[in-house]
C-alpha cells in the first residue's frame, strides 16, 4: 500500500485508527476457548466488526509466536483476511545485521505479504536499509516507545554532530541538546522517504510530539499507548497531526477485549466506531 | 544449562566456541538442494560433524522465519536434536515492552526449550525483565555489536547520572564520558546476574573489549564477527578472557559454509575444530 492509498483511505473512513490483534489465547471469551480454531475465529470476528472504522490492522506476532507453529499458521491466515484495504502491519521489532535484516525483510513483506513491519534501530543503518527496498512496503522504526522502559535509554541526551542541517534543512534547532529518540529520528529519516518509512511514538508521550514534529513533520506515525496504556487520543491528535493527517493510531485491548463474553465482537465493533468518531471530529 | 555446566563444558572440551546455524536454503551444497528436507538435513550434518568442537549452537531465527511455517517446523526439529549438553542460543533479537516480551520469553524458553534468547535493549528495563524469571535460561542483550551500522546509535556518547559507583561498585572510572553501549552494559548488569545475563559484543571490536570488561568483568560475552565478520580470536580471548573463561566465540559461515560440496560436513568439522584447537591455546 502507498501514502495516497492510505491517506485516501483515512479522508474517506474518516479514521485514522489501528486495530492492534494482540490475540492472547487466554484471554479470549469463554464460549470461543473450546473452538478448534479460537483465535482465527476471534480475529475473523474482530476484523468484521471493526473494518470499517479503521484503517490498518496490527499483527503482534509475539502473540502468535508463543503458540508455536500453530500460531504462525493463524498469522498467515489472519493476514489473509485483513482486507486489501486496509493497511496491514507485522508488529515484529525486528533488527540484526545486513544479511539477517533481508531474511527478516523477505519473512514479513514476501512469506507474508504485510504492507509494513516495525524495526529496532539499535544495531543502525544496514539493519534499516533491507526493509526500504521494497516498493509499497513500509519500515516502522521505534523511535519514543510508550514503556516505562523508554527512559532507560530513549531519552539518554546525547551528544551529536555539530551541524547537522545538512541532513535535515528543516529543523528547527540542530544544535540543542538532543535525546537518543531524536538523533534516532533524524538519522533514521536520512535512510528513506516519507514513502516508505515511518516512526512509532508512544503516545503517553503526547507532550513531546512538537518537538517530535520538528524533527520529523511530514512522515506517518505509528503511535500506541491510547486505551489500555492510558495516552489521550485528543493530544496526539493536537500535537502529531500534519498535512496528511500523519497518524495512525493502535488501540489493541481496549478494542479486542472491550468485552469478554459473547458480546466481544459488537463490544468491540461499538469501541472502534467511538474511536472513529472522537477522530473524526479531530480530522 | 547454568553457568556452572557451561564453564565445564568449556573446561571438557578445551573449546568456546558457539556455531551459527544461519542455515540459507540458497546456499546448500547442491547436493543436497534437491531433498524434501534440505535445511534440517544440513543443519543435522553440521551438529554431528561439529559437536565435538563446540560447546554452543545459535539458531539466526530470520533464516528459519523467512521459510514460513516449513521453516518454523525445522527451527523446532533443530533445536531437538542440538546435544542438552551444548547451550542452544535463538539468536532472534526480540524487544518489546513488558507483556509482549513476556510472550516471546515463552515463545524462546517454554514452546521452544531454548537455553538462551539474544534480546534488544533499545525499549528499557520492561522488556528485559521477563527474559531474566525462568530458572537455568539467560538473555543475551546487545552491547556493541559487530556490523557498521554500530556506528550510528551504540557509540554515540551520552550523558549519565554523576555517580553510578553504587549501581556497579566495581566499575574503573565511573564519571568518564561514557557510550551508548557502556551505558547499556552498566545498566541491564543490574537487572540481572551473571547466572541469567549475557552480553553480545562484536569481534571486529576487539579493541574495546578492555574496557568493556571494566564494566562487565564476570558475564559471559557471545562473541560474533569472527570469521566472515573479520574479528581476530587472538585479539577476542586476549581482551576478553575471564577467569571463568567468559566468552563464546560464534562462527557461522565459516562453519557451516566451509565447504559447499559433498563435503561440507568434513569442512565443518574441520573449521570447528581449527577454532577449538586456536582456542585450547588462549585458555
Amino acid at each position: 500500500m502507498n501514502k495516497q492509498q492510505l491517506i485516501a483511505q483515512i479522508q474517506e473512513k474518516r479514521s485514522f485508527l489501528c486495530v492492534g490483534l494482540d490475540t492472547d489465547i487466554t484471554k479470549l471469551p469463554a464460549h470461543l476457548q473450546q473452538h478448534p480454531d479460537a483465535a482465527y475465529e476471534f480475529n475473523k470476528a474482530i476484523i468484521d466488526a471493526t473494518k470499517d472504522h479503521c484503517v490498518s490492522y496490527k499483527i503482534n506476532t509475539a502473540f502468535y509466536e508463543s503458540m508455536g507453529l500453530k500460531g504462525w499458521e493463524i498469522m498467515e491466515r489472519t493476514l489473509a483476511y485483513i482486507p486489501k484495504t486496509h493497511l496491514s502491519i507485522a508488529d515484529a521489532k525486528r533488527g540484526d545485521i545486513g544479511n539477517t535484516a533481508a531474511q527478516y525483510a523477505k519473512t514479513f513483506f514476501e512469506v507474508l505479504p504485510f504492507d509494513a513491519v516495525t524495526v529496532a534501530p539499535y544495531m543502525g543503518e544496514d539493519s534499516v536499509r533491507p526493509f526500504l527496498e521494497y516498493d509499497n512496503k513500509w519500515a516502522i522504526v521505534l523511535g519514543l516507545t510508550s514503556n516505562k522502559g523508554s527512559n532507560d535509554f530513549q531519552r539518554l541526551m546525547v551528544q551529536h554532530a555539530a551541524d547537522d542541517t545538512a541532513l535535515l534543512p528543516h529543523i528547527v534547532a540542530p544544535n540543542r541538546p538532543r535525546a537518543l529518540y531524536e538523533e534516532v529520528l533524524t538519522k533514521v529519516a536520512a535512510w528513506g522517504s516519507t514513502d516508505n518509512l515511518m516512526f512509532v511514538i508512544g503516545a503517553t508521550q503526547a507532550s513531546q510530539l512538537q518537538d517530535i514534529r520538528s524533527i520529523i513533520p511530514d512522515h506517518f506515525l505509528l503511535v500506541p499507548g491510547v486505551g489500555a496504556q492510558g495516552g489521550s487520543l485528543e493530544e496526539v491528535a493536537k500535537y502529531g497531526k500534519n498535512k496528511d493527517c500523519g497518524l495512525l493510531v493502535n488501540a489493541s485491548r481496549a478494542v479486542i477485549y472491550a468485552a469478554t463474553d459473547e458480546t466481544f465482537a459488537e463490544a468491540a465493533a461499538r469501541a472502534a466506531k467511538d474511536y472513529q468518531v472522537e477522530m473524526s471530529s479531530y480530522l
